[in-house]
């Protein structure tokens, strides 16, 4: 019988589900849906019921279970303090799905996850010391030391998303304060920005879209911006150097191989990530500027599912995690 | 007889050296001078002689033997890639004390180092994920995460000192940018900043002491700052709020529990440490503004004998180390 992992990366609207190799290959995947019922009650043992009846189709021999899911997580005891998303709070995870499946489950934060996937099968060939940027409504990411992942004292390591890049004057954010990162790189952001510049720009193509339209999304900047718009460029220029500074200012510190940039906005392509590229290389120590690496991600949305066969590899040193 | 770590903390003008307990005691300690004579080559040797005669004297048996070492380190190897202070330029650092002494050695950046000392037996109290800022003549630092030192790709990591705080037209920095935090935030940064002020204000008590002297310490104007020197304080109020910027963008991704503040400028205290928390505060997500405390650090010049103790204790799992 062939021994794998057991993937589960927990969403809000659906449960993205696998069965992964010791070697990092997908062997099965499925979903199924979030079942947002009594605060979430249900999720784990549905997905536990749809592990099992995958594992007699299949035919295979679970080594470990892998869990990502959003919101604040104890990761030692896989506890999930509060996943707005699904509707838990304090809710005992680990050990729920523990005593449904009987076999060792290993619990961390979604963002996290897609790092770990990045790094073992992804645009991080390995990299132990790894940054992952994920550019989607907010800024997510995942930072990886030392071939783990970091969480510091409370869980909240790698919010990337919530540096601080407009020292003054920056924009609201949800988390309390001003001037975040995803204020200003994220989907929204660069919407936003976008829409002040073609405001302010009204013979632009930008200008007239919005206009026309009311409103402007980010994909409609970039593509403006891709086919010279100089206002749409602005903004694009402006979102991108933001980036470059808060992810410059982190490898001056940790010192990464490579960055991994995803999510929705990343789909820009060598574009974006040429002009981060640039800022970066403003703002980082030589050494560091010549040295990292940034490269768009290349799972997709199998990232997570990638990166909590990983975690559960790495946690349970089952055969053929060598390489990890 | 009595088992104690051996620990060297090599500088640029001495070596200090110490016998720690394994429960992070300093049981002896000592310092010769560095011999920078034929590029370092004897330094090391007479290391480990000054090692065995006070082995003899105090009747101790060594475990094993920690190292702290200016400039880049491959950490794995205990190899010096360069170490200008000291003249060692690929030096086999670890082969060589081990030859010579018949123990594990191992060996680690002294700003980490210093790092490790706080984290055992100063003011980071046992925290897993610290943060160490180090204010001299530069600005160095050193990061643990998970209860581990964060190296990095080619061992760069908590390079603090080059974080880029002066976005756009800062003054230029011995690593190659601008702007970097030692610029503005190093006793040389607060000195050049304090000038600056005091020119520009000449009735204020520093430009009366830059025009008697034509000179001005960066300690002449965070004393000049306390009594109350409007132009002084900007001066420390500038380099402060760089610093709380800079931490905060650290925290935010990292989420230490505690920032141990060290270095010739941390003398300044209380005073120096409330202004650097306050900037810290407007800059940090707000529960790691509220999670997270900023110390001074409490070891001095003993933190890198005690962390180069801590490091090699942490390695070879000697007695008495369950608490690390």
């Amino acid at each position: 019988m062939k021994s794998v992992l057991a993937a589960v990366d927990v969403g809000g609207t659906s449960l993205k589900m696998a069965f992964v190799t010791h070697d990092g290959e997908i062997a099965a995947k499925w979903e199924i849906p979030t079942n947002q019922s009594d605060k979430g009650a249900h999720i784990i043992s549905e997905a536990a019921a749809s592990i099992k009846e995958k594992q007699r189709e299949y035919n295979v021999d679970i080594g470990a279970v892998g869990v990502g899911a959003p919101g604040f997580i104890d990761v030692e005891r896989g506890f999930i303090y509060e996943a707005v998303n699904v509707g838990w709070k304090s809710y005992p995870l680990r050990e729920e799905m523990e005593s449904l499946l009987g076999l060792p489950v290993v619990v961390d934060n979604d963002a996290n996850l897609a790092a770990g996937g990045e790094k073992w099968k992804g645009a991080g060939g390995g990299a132990d010391n790894l940054l992952a940027v994920t550019l989607g409504t907010g800024v997510g990411g995942g930072i990886i030391a030392g071939g783990s992942i970091i969480h510091g004292q409370s869980g909240m390591a790698g919010e990337i998303g919530h540096i601080t890049a407009v020292r003054e004057g920056g924009a609201r954010c949800n988390c309390g304060k001003n001037g975040c990162l995803e204020t200003v790189a994220s989907a929204t952001g660069i919407a936003r920005i976008g829409r002040e510049k073609a405001a302010a720009n009204p013979s632009s193509s930008i200008g007239g879209a919005l206009k026309a339209k009311g409103s402007l999304s980010a994909k409609e900047i970039i593509d403006a911006a891709k086919n010279g718009d100089h206002a749409a460029e602005e903004a694009v220029n402006e979102a991108a150097d933001h980036l470059g500074f808060a992810l410059a200012n982190l490898c001056n510190s940790l010192n990464p191989e490579t960055i991994v940039i995803g999510g929705g906005v990343s789909k820009a392509g060598d574009y974006l990530v040429e002009k981060i590229t640039a800022s970066f290389k403003t703002y980082a120590i030589p050494k560091i500027a010549a040295e990292t690496t940034i490269r768009l991600a290349e799972l997709g949305n199998d990232a997570g599912v990638i990166g909590a066969a990983w975690l559960a590899a790495k946690a349970y040193r089952g055969e053929g995690t060598a390489e990890l």
